[in-house]
């Protein structure tokens, strides 16, 4: 592999083995799998779960679903509040696959009601304190109005709650992830309790890659639907879902300056390459990535040291020990964890396999 | 138009007016004038620089060069320190345009002397302050020895020297900003001085958005370089190079969600539509966008309200005044100013003109 500017190196093997995890942890618990393939973006790397006998996913657009329908997935859900703009290729979509749409508006409903032409499943967003979207477990009036409309419809019918318990992504370790996961199981436990006399087939979606790596109970939920556990992430390694042997995927940039003064490097790798998002260490510094690898010579990768401390456009400003500072050469590679694999990989658009072959993803520009 | 996504709109009316008014003004005083494309990153939008008189540009990596190149733009400098793993790609289009190199090391220098089969131009990156990357202006040992190097190649050609006065970003409003440009002006004037007996054709090439906008002097400078002046941003509001009525381009997202307790509009429109950058704004809240129009009808724009709050992958949560949101409704499409334009055109890779026409830009896919 003749790699000369930034790339994401994708490890199979690693990838393989989150998806069995995770696979194998659902069928213990005689749980539904459904992974979001938001994270990956790829019917090369969906083929993967194939083989995991995963049949089918969550995405976040009408787009990415079109995508992953073109490519042999027929039972998909679009786990992201309706827009009902895209009606006609939601109704493209309804009348070749069996798909799910996500509501939490009345008014969502009766378009739905009105425009579409096939069946389609509805799930309800509930929103379990993290407050992004989605409607609180305890607006039951909401809940029934929208419920109401929903029985109205031919075309709709009610699959259950969906939420996306989106507090763990604050927490650090696994007991305060365990904590929020306990909280949140609670109020959907009660949610359930209140609809299934009503709704008997209900079901309870549940997804947020720390609590399902971390949990190893999951009372009342029916069905798992993580994203980001198929990569990792330097962000799930603080929160503690994962180590950092799990990461799936890393950039390789090129070393194209050395400020010996302050032991930084300058790499051809920046925002347009890893995304701008960073976690805060607990020196209080920003990372936006953290070097697992120089010239070729794996290093143990911390929070602390040895991390992508700035990015702009296209420079990654590294910072690392003297130790590994001393030996590096102008046009060395450097290989990162990326803090989001989720940014990542949709910025970079394109992963290289281990053994040198390219894997493409979703290019909206194709569609 | 029928927008039913999230969409990138550019007015090309004030685009060109931002160019015309960047050009004028180094043509009043004197200076070369090459943009940097690393913002637009569009051959269509290159076309508007060229009608303004401009042959030139900079650009920020080798593939963005080989993208104009191809199109037509045989002046370029790649205003990025070299990466020396590109050298197949730079000797091709050494070959083919008049193509500038940026240097900061000896060993670049070595290295290009070595292996570089055509003649290029060589800036020497200055480190005025920003400490991203380049040599300080009093380091004159380490530039002594790279002018040496260069002196014995005869593929290389000094220009002189290049900085990005990037500490303007950290400034807020025009006091600050010329303060900081004065400064870095007066250290780029002792420079020149002490190599110009040596260096009779020495220029200086000097560029960032807040300093070429706001300053109406550039003693000692030979050539502007700045570049999201083409599109500016709400960054770029706030550090007061701009007016929110010179901002050229703006997202377009459908309206997905309402959340009347908390007066948020959740649209469809995320960190991989806009980026995650971000400001702060004077509460100390973090703004992703500043709304300027909502279902059609433009509304005041401002750093403290009505802002972009948050953004995930795909969700945008908008805080707004509660006038303007009771009004709102699901499937309206809201207008957005984005945070930093060069990273939102980036992640869209399409720009729609206002009369619906798509305008594409660099596709590093189909390199």
């Amino acid at each position: 592999m003749n790699i000369t500017f930034p790339t994401l190196l994708i490890d199979s093997r690693i990838a393989k083995e989150n998806i069995r995890k995770m696979a194998e942890k659902a069928v213990d618990l005689g749980l539904n799998f459904r992974p979001h393939f938001k994270t990956h973006q790829s019917t090369e790397i969906a083929k993967w779960f194939r083989e995991a006998g995963i049949d089918q996913c969550a995405v976040s657009s009408v787009r990415m679903a079109s995508y992953f329908a073109r490519n042999g997935w027929n039972k998909i859900t679009i786990a992201f509040p309706v827009n009902i703009l895209e009606i006609e290729a939601i109704n493209r979509l309804a009348g070749s696959i069996e798909l799910d749409l996500l509501i939490e508006s009345a008014a969502s409903v009766e378009f739905l009601s009105l425009h579409l032409k096939s069946k389609v499943g509805i799930w309800i967003k509930i929103d379990c304190g993290y407050h992004r979207t989605g409607i609180a477990p305890y607006q039951t009036d909401t809940i029934d109005n929208i419920l109401k409309k929903i029985g109205r419809s031919e075309r709709l019918s009610f699959k259950g709650f969906l939420t996306h318990n989106g507090s763990t992504y604050k927490c650090q370790g696994a007991d305060q992830v365990l904590g929020t996961h306990k909280k949140v199981l609670g109020d959907l436990a009660r949610l359930k309790e209140y609809y299934l006399p009503r709704f008997p087939d209900l079901q309870i979606s549940y997804g947020d890659t720390p609590s399902c790596s971390l949990s190893k109970t999951f009372p009342e939920i029916d069905e798992l639907r993580p994203g980001n556990f198929v990569f990792y992430d330097v962000m799930q390694v603080q929160i503690g879902s994962c180590s950092f042997d799990q990461i799936a995927v890393k950039m390789v940039c090129p070393v194209v300056a050395l400020h010996p003064r302050r032991n930084e490097a300058v790499i051809y790798g920046g925002g347009v390459h890893m995304s701008k998002e960073f976690i805060i260490n607990n020196q209080g510094k920003k990372v936006y990535g953290c070097v697992c690898s120089i010239a070729g010579s794996p290093i143990t990768p911390c929070l602390e040291e040895n991390i992508a401390s700035s990015l702009s456009q296209e420079h990654g400003i590294l910072r690392l020990n003297h130790d590994y500072f001393q030996d590096l050469k102008i046009g060395d590679l450097i290989e990162i964890y990326p803090v989001h694999s989720c940014m990542t990989a949709n910025l970079m658009k394109n992963y290289l396999s281990e053994e040198g072959q390219a894997i493409s993803m979703l290019n909206l520009l194709q569609l």
